[in-house]
């Protein structure tokens, strides 16, 4: 059922008329709001996470977990916003001595306005109705409206109903919150005159299109998408030595995770020719059950993607697992090399959703840097060595590719903490900016600076009383309010 | 004299081969490259600002007040470099009692890689070949090619040669600086792989097309564009009353300021009907004399602006300067009325570059935040009004029209300072950030995280003592060093 234009104008007018009681709101008025819709989210989790199965087949212990994860991250972006760091508030006082005189300066960041937020398939609660995009959004003052992913639209309406209701009786304004269900309604929305920015999580195709109308507006907006990424995983001669088993139980453990259906799944893995590490991932793979995947769309691309794959003369097949059911998709490994790759990187290196990974072999280290040099940027790169190992080289090349580098890990499962950057080089995400984390709040705020304003005129937080309780910079000093330090 | 295909490559190649060694020095040492332009710039400022009048004509006085404002801007990036804040590190230590485990994650920015640089007309310093986006490109860590203004080939020229010797003097690698010229040039330049993000100062209709080059890539890079700007200013019934003569005399110095050709130029200034502010005005301008506008494009493109707008039913002339010579542009004052721009704001709200401004006189409150609510996004806006006065709403509609907000000053000259913020809604900017005072690094840095690294892998800048060194947060809690407090 798609939202009709009349309804989509709706939900814009009422996002309109809320965005000043947000832009307003204290941080400590828009914490509660944050905490509200926290709380809503985990009351109703024994209906929610039934509804989200039915619709993703995800499992309760997942689904479970996720409702946590997102009930915490609205809950950490309650604190992000009481804290105050994030206005980046910043004074010069004036200096009439200084050539030229120096007007008194006072900035700080503010809501960009009402926000669209794409909802992800594979992340039902996370990265959906109420997710990290939402959340960052109203934490940085703005109302959004959030386009369901078809592929959970019960569970989307019956979460905005709840998140909705209770930012209302927690006192927001009505219009906090709007839903719209369909592509055409999707495409309207980013290209809707009150729409100020828009969030995106999915596929590279879908992502590039809703971009390119971002961009071409007739005033273009911001258009921060996470696309697509192969994560490519780098394991050296001495750490293949020194752990095989591990690290293929653990490949094995984070590509088949979710049905291989994160966006962090290592799709690529170098491994270092002729070290049997292929032989002991067969022998886990074969062991390993499949699972029905999420949509439709994403079952009929699967076998795609790996035709696609398996058509390169270069690629032989590693292992296929089992089990799982007539509906599910099968873990697979491949294999190919490290020239292959450097030659032939849109075939090989395309994100392929699902259970599948690209078994890398490499010669030497001039073979590997050549590979991956042509790796496509990435959210993640991860590299298993041993210590002793000559690794700058390596490390050097991924820290171009990839958002977030690990060691000795795996890159399923992302830390929502201050710190955490969740995103990478085109196509990974098409901005500088990271949608998981404390500072995915960046996006949805604009810097506005007063010059020699008189103080009733002045936001009411970079007033001097209340901006001695945030940390900001003060003539170029920074300043941590006492009891912080 | 355009740069050929091959230049060009040559000029990328060349700043790809610096971008490792830009990224990788320490703060101390990019710092002191910074100085080393910003005293090389000075040392022949005896040179250069001749080139630039013969050029510009903008006069010795401005021009030599603008080289020390270019080198002050280098020299404010070095601070920025060494106080180490810009960095954004975000550091959360590794906490296995949480669910799920949680790893060690090392945030922090590093430079996008090399970065192209349109310079403008009317800074042939300070937005030129060594101003704002090169400083703060440089500052984050990357190499710079600059695309010359054609209004100053020669200035650029030798700019170039001076700065990029200075960089190589001073140990910073060949590459750092480079500069190309001629139209095909700049476009081959933002749609070369190698460029990774574009700092631009012009026209709404140059910068809207190469906006959609950098958009329209295989793989997009932000193009951070300094458009176009009106800058409303707004006089209360109060304000006029209680000093008209100082408000008239204040405008008109403002608006023909460098003949009219800031970016900040009060283009269009809301009065109150039938106060005798536009009298005062034209008693003023009638002494203005003109002078002799950037360009041959600019020289035409004047009074074809004026045409336009005088060719609207509603516009009148209130005055014309006179003197100047006979290639100068005359100071031009006109008339128009609250509703006409509420009703065409297309028409009688596009910049015009020169010496003209637009009064727009206005019958009461609605009648005025109808018309306000039209105004294009601009850089700046201004209010003249007394204490006591009702002003609030008209500062709420202010506040999202413009980055900048003025009280009782005048919107040409722009402190280069922390806390500046040069940008606005578009067709001010197409980004949400500035290109003057500190906070423009952020336009050319991207933020990477390390998980779980061993510490000599780890940027040296991360790792624990020179973390505690710099402003960074740690679990949460931001910290700044001892010494700096």
């Amino acid at each position: 059922m798609s939202t009709t234009t009349t309804e989509l104008d709706e939900r814009t007018t009422a996002a309109e008329a809320a965005a000043p009681a947000w832009r307003a709101a204290s941080a400590g008025t828009r914490a509660a709001w944050l905490r509200a819709a926290a709380d809503a989210l985990d009351a109703h989790a024994d209906e929610l996470v039934p509804l989200a199965d039915a619709e993703t087949h995800l499992g309760e212990t997942r689904l479970r977990g996720e409702v946590a994860r997102t009930s915490g991250q609205l809950r950490l972006f309650a604190g992000v916003v009481e804290e105050g760091a994030y206005l980046e508030a910043i004074v010069d006082d004036a200096d009439a001595a200084a050539t030229p005189p120096r007007p008194e300066l006072r900035r700080m960041l503010t809501g960009v306005g009402p926000v669209a937020v794409f909802s992800a398939s594979n992340f039902p609660f996370a990265f959906s109705v109420a997710g990290g995009d939402t959340a960052s959004a109203l934490a940085a003052g703005n109302p959004v409206i959030v386009k369901a992913h078809s592929g959970h639209v019960h569970l989307s309406r019956r979460t905005a109903e709840i998140v909705a209701t209770a930012l209302v009786d927690a006192g927001a304004p009505i219009g906090s919150l709007g839903l719209v269900e369909g592509r055409e309604a999707g495409e309207a929305l980013v290209r809707h005159p009150s729409i100020q920015a828009v969030g995106f999580t999915g596929s590279v195709s879908g992502g590039r299109a809703l971009f390119d109308l971002a961009a071409g507006r007739p005033d273009p907006i911001p258009f921060y998408g996470e696309l697509g990424s192969v994560n490519p995983v780098v394991l050296t001669a001495g750490a293949v030595a020194a752990r095989s088993p591990a690290l293929a139980e653990g490949l094995v453990g984070s590509f088949t995770l979710g049905v291989g259906q994160f966006c962090t799944k290592p799709g690529v893995v170098f491994v270092p020719r002729a070290t049997g590490f292929a032989e002991l991932v067969a022998s886990r793979v074969a062991g390993a059950a499949g699972g029905r995947l999420l949509t439709d769309r994403i079952t009929e691309a699967f076998p795609e993607g790996l035709a696609h794959l398996e058509a390169d003369p270069s690629v032989t097949l590693v292992a296929r697992g089992g089990g799982g059911g007539a509906d599910a998709a099968t873990p697979t490994v491949l294999a190919t090399d490290a020239a292959a790759v450097a030659a032939r990187p849109d075939t090989l290196l395309e994100e392929c959703f699902g259970p599948v990974t690209l078994l890398v072999h490499y010669d030497g280290p001039e073979d590997l840097l050549a590979a991956l040099r042509a790796v496509p940027g990435s959210l993640t790169a991860t590299l298993h060595s041993e210590a002793g190992e000559e690794v700058t080289e390596v490390v050097a090349v991924l820290e171009r590719r990839a958002g977030r580098l690990l060691f000795a890990g795996w890159p399923t499962g992302v830390a929502v903490t201050w710190s955490q950057h969740h995103g990478g080089p085109w196509p990974a995400t098409t901005s500088l900016h990271t949608s998981v984390g404390a500072t995915a709040i960046r996006r949805f705020l604009r810097p506005v600076v007063f010059q020699d304003a008189p103080a009733h005129l002045l936001p009411e937080v970079l007033r001097d009383e209340a901006l001695a309780a945030i940390p900001h910079r003060r003539n170029g000093i920074l300043r941590i309010p006492a009891l912080r330090r």
